[in-house]
């Protein structure tokens, strides 16, 4: 039926029954697809039915849908007509995992990072009340994204206005972890409804039993009926913020939800319809552990099994490993996630010590303040939080931590490009957005062993320290306590007249290769591992730049502002003139989605890319001689 | 009295009716020293018996009180022993006008920023927890820092996790501008709470008074008494947030202040203290324009008549007379800000175009994602936000902006230092941290006309646009449209083969008065106002680094990944290497506060820095003549 059908418009058409079959037919095409390509499956599985009612209702790209975060708006694209090309999802130059304007009037607004459609969606509803206009705006947005302070916001400012704004959310009880919170606690006690509809019809047959009494008691009763509204709306806490709540609804009740949206649309003013789904629904694994089939590689449908690639430990994991064994040793370290417990490899130590662990929700910026009260009063608070959503947290890492110089270690993860979730997640501007806060040490390790001594010098520092390390597995190499370094000092891995390559991170490993391709080729190039963005090894790298004619700077992030410009400001600040210098790294564009070796390789972050940078042309391979 | 107590130690021993002197005697200090020496005088008044009570009723340091803001912090600083030091009240080396642990043990933490008061005070009791303390944590918030999303991330957090924490509502109905947004309208109902008592008492009685009636009628009823508590608690909001709601008190009943403090003290959990202030309190012309006198110059005590510094319009006033210019001849230009409507210079638009303005509180992220969405439906929103205080919005402005091209201007005011207000104020990040935003157009003017021109040119742009400006007044230059110029294009204001001189802004100036005296010692330099930091005007830019020996960047920004960073990266990518590159600008450290001139003239930004930048060694001065 789904390849049969002209949509969104002939959903319409549907009847009840047939939008069923329909769902499930999406559902099956959704695990087909996802099991073959990876991607995000339980939250798309939990938002068929919701996704179908919406564009049954409203007349999407007049009437404009938001997605929050977007990973879920999978069932929207297979409805807005990109079912053929379905399954180029989340690779380069195919469709992108998030909704993104370029590819369908049908994606309102590009969306990744959690928390903005609420902002959005009133942005777009003030625009058409001043242009005149007449459709509606609905934002979807889900219980987690709601902890982000951003929508709060949202809420606060749409409530004043009263312009007419949709919001449904989409309470799965979870976000990618669990939920925390008060929040979520109230939307809990929200789900729990029926009941107190029972009590309400109660009181008021109680209430009109009662035989007329005197005026002075009764002077209040309507407001004390008012009142009693408290009882029977659960989201009362959107009521206080010029919302109004109407649920729950069952999400997975098509009818049910299409009549709830219909009403919805006849309201005047903000409305926030709380809509109840499960994740993963209709998939027995994924229902049964939402968190590990959020985003999944490839996988066996009949089992569930995920096709894991085979490697040694990632970053990620060697440095929860790592935090969880220092803090044997060290009662005053505490470690906090902004929602990402697995994602960032703090699991191990969420367990071992559950009373030092803090997942404070999708809210960075209050994750780093926290961290900086947490220091402030002695203690030794580490941030562990992917690179892209660092950002959201910029001000409260100057203003609430380095301003005091507080010992706050951030672990910066999932830097560089991370691959398929493309522009809205590679982490690439960190080193730019970090290098100038004064009084912050940045290390980036080249290799798991290093990750680990980093961890354990920045513990030792009375500082701000962050190190970012890229996703996937390390090298295998062995890990030790016994190779340490201090503060600020590069690492020489071999010397050369001809030039010399900075070479940030794993791409040292790269650098190696081009270096022994440039031996060959009678050119005998330094590589240097320089540890520190912040503070540079100045006496190492000085060195080099007036030993050789050529140096090459390579890292995996923009050009603008980031490990190269540090090294150029040095160079220049020390009147360092006749060296040559050239830049590997991103240019001034956001970066595509692609796989990380597509996007090193077409960013010249390769061996061949270091080779051609040093010498000027490309190595002519000969036989079979292939770079790795 | 004042003078004669040990403090805060001996407010312990004082009965109310001396604490109430003591209030007066701290009125009249306050308004004695900020009418000579400026500074925030309505916030202050508005605290004064707050305070007293806080320290009244808490052992600081041992508890640990945290300001939000800090503003309203002078009454702390005057009863923690630094009255003798408090006129050298922000002045350069004397006290902040904010809390600054570095000057003493009382202030717990350093703010300056809003909203992170709730992070940080959770922060300290989760420590205190932890590392088995007793003392109390106490974070005052007022009601405008309450709609920064990151204050009810901090909610969210503590109502969750159940630590004794107390937070001290200030709520004077305002913050810097009449509060605005849904939790506002909030608290207003609060406010009301008295007939809400009465209609309780009534309730109960009544309730009493009915006879013992069927089973299934009754069986809900301790529940529905429960219910009421939405009746008589106005703060529904923090209760289903997890806080225990008291109030509200009236702030400036010192009796009532320190009984609800006692109180307090001995709750288990979070705890909400609403208490009413009156911003200005005891000073007439405060109470009556608590706006005008929330941060003032100097002023005449018996009048309230400022004294404000003669001279030209300054760039705010600018840039908000062009906008409402602008607007007359273009309906889709909207304006936003983050309550600062009066600081940004938006009062006229906001007169002349209330329906197309939008003050939406604290939350400087909500304000640029709400901008994306109105962009992205063909409004063409502006954005006024001080430098320092867009930080708050870094992900926004990259995810939500410039990750689609969106058409949003960014009027970044208060750029560079601003002064008084100190480390946390300065706006010296933000060519750094936009710089590195794809597809983002900078633009510096280097008076107001030039001002003018830029935000002229950026509504002809259909592309992201920032333009920063300094506090203060502009150079008295008449306003003109004529002279318009290209993206891009930079400005050759004089020729010279010995050196040229790059400067950013305002700067410029200097930059000619220091050719001027370069020329007299027989040195010609070429004075380039860049106009563009993003994109550069590469081709003058490399024409004059090919042509002098030497090159001067000139910035009121830190040197770390701004301007000069920019044009190093220009010159190293075109293979540019014998020019000499001297850069001006703050050093790797956060800035003190001064005044403008002071700090310009330690870091060197004027014609004399310049010219010893230029020629090595400072000039001889002979006579009367003297660097203006």
């Amino acid at each position: 039926m789904l390849a049969d059908l002209k949509l969104p418009e002939d959903l319409k058409k549907l009847t009840f029954a047939e939008l069923e079959v329909l769902a499930k037919e999406i559902r099956e095409f959704l695990i087909e697809t996802i099991s073959t390509h990876g991607g995000h499956l339980a939250p798309n599985l939990g938002v068929v039915e919701l996704t179908i009612a919406l564009h049954k209702v409203f007349n999407s790209p007049v009437d404009k849908i938001i997605w929050d975060v977007g990973h879920q708006s999978y069932v929207h694209k297979i409805l807005t007509g990109r079912l053929e090309k379905f399954n180029t999802l989340r690779q380069r130059g195919g469709l992108s995992g998030f909704p993104k304007p370029e590819e369908s009037p049908h994606d309102v607004f590009a969306t990744g990072h959690s928390s903005t459609s609420i902002s959005v969606g009133l942005g777009l509803a003030i625009a058409r009340e001043l242009r005149g206009e007449h459709h509606k705006v609905i934002s979807v947005i889900g219980d987690g994204s709601l902890t982000g302070g951003l929508a709060f916001e949202a809420l606060n400012n749409a409530g004043h206005l009263k312009t007419n704004l949709i919001v449904v959310l989409n309470d799965n009880e979870m976000s990618i972890a669990p939920n925390v919170g008060a929040l979520s606690t109230h939307l809990s006690r929200a789900r729990i409804n029926p009941t107190l509809y029972k009590m309400k019809e109660d009181f008021e047959q109680f209430i009109q039993k009662i035989p007329k009494v005197g005026e002075t008691t009764f002077r209040y009763l309507d407001k004390i009926k008012d009142s009693l509204k408290y009882l029977v709306i659960p989201g009362i806490l959107f009521e206080e913020l010029g919302f109004t709540y109407v649920g729950p609804v069952d999400g997975h009740n098509l009818r049910q939800l299409t009549q709830t949206l219909v009403e919805a649309t006849r309201h005047q003013g903000p409305i926030l319809i709380h809509v109840l789904t499960k994740k993963g629904k209709g998939y027995r694994p994924a229902e049964d552990n939402p968190c590990k089939y959020h985003g999944v590689p490839k996988f066996e449908v009949s089992t569930g099994q995920l096709q894991i690639t085979p490697g040694p430990p990632t970053y990620t994991e060697v440095f929860g490993a790592t935090l969880t064994e220092a803090a044997a040793a060290d009662q005053r370290i505490v470690a906090i996630t902004a929602a990402m417990t697995q994602g960032t490899g703090l699991k191990g130590f969420a367990q071992a010590y559950p009373e030092r662990f803090f997942d404070v929700g999708i809210a960075e910026g209050h994750a780093v303040t926290l961290a900086g009260g947490l220091a402030r009063a002695g203690l030794k608070p580490v941030v562990a939080i992917y690179s892209t959503f660092l950002q959201r947290a910029f001000d409260q890492i100057i203003h609430d931590v380095c301003l005091q110089g507080l010992p706050v270690i951030f672990a910066v993860d999932r830097a560089g490009v991370v691959g398929e979730d493309g522009p809205t997640h590679h982490g690439v501007f960190d080193l730019a957005y970090l290098r100038m806060m004064p009084g912050l040490t940045i290390m980036v390790p080249r290799d798991e062993n290093e990750l680990r001594q980093m961890f354990l010098l920045a513990l030792q520092m009375d500082k701000p320290v962050a190190i970012r390390y890229p996703r996937g597995h390390g090298t295998g190499r062995k890990l030790t306590t016994v190779e340490a370094f201090n503060l600020g000092e590069a690492e020489v891995l071999r010397t050369g007249e001809h030039a010399a390559i900075l070479a940030l991170g794993p791409l040292v490993q790269r650098a190696e290769e081009a270096a022994d391709r440039l031996q060959a080729a009678g050119i005998h190039s330094a590589v240097i591992n320089p540890r520190f963005v912040k503070p540079l090894d100045k006496k190492t790298i000085l060195h080099w730049a007036r030993r050789v004619p050529h140096l090459i700077t390579v890292e995996d992030h923009v050009l603008t502002g980031g490990f190269s410009s540090a090294v150029l400001e040095l160079l220049a600040d020390e009147g360092i003139r006749k060296v040559q210098i050239s830049r590997l790294g991103y240019p001034d564009r956001f970066i595509e989605t692609g796989t990380i070796p597509e996007l090193h390789s077409v960013y010249d972050l390769t061996a061949e890319g270091i080779y051609r940078s040093v010498t000027g042309r490309p190595l002519t391979l000969v036989g079979g001689d292939k770079w790795k």
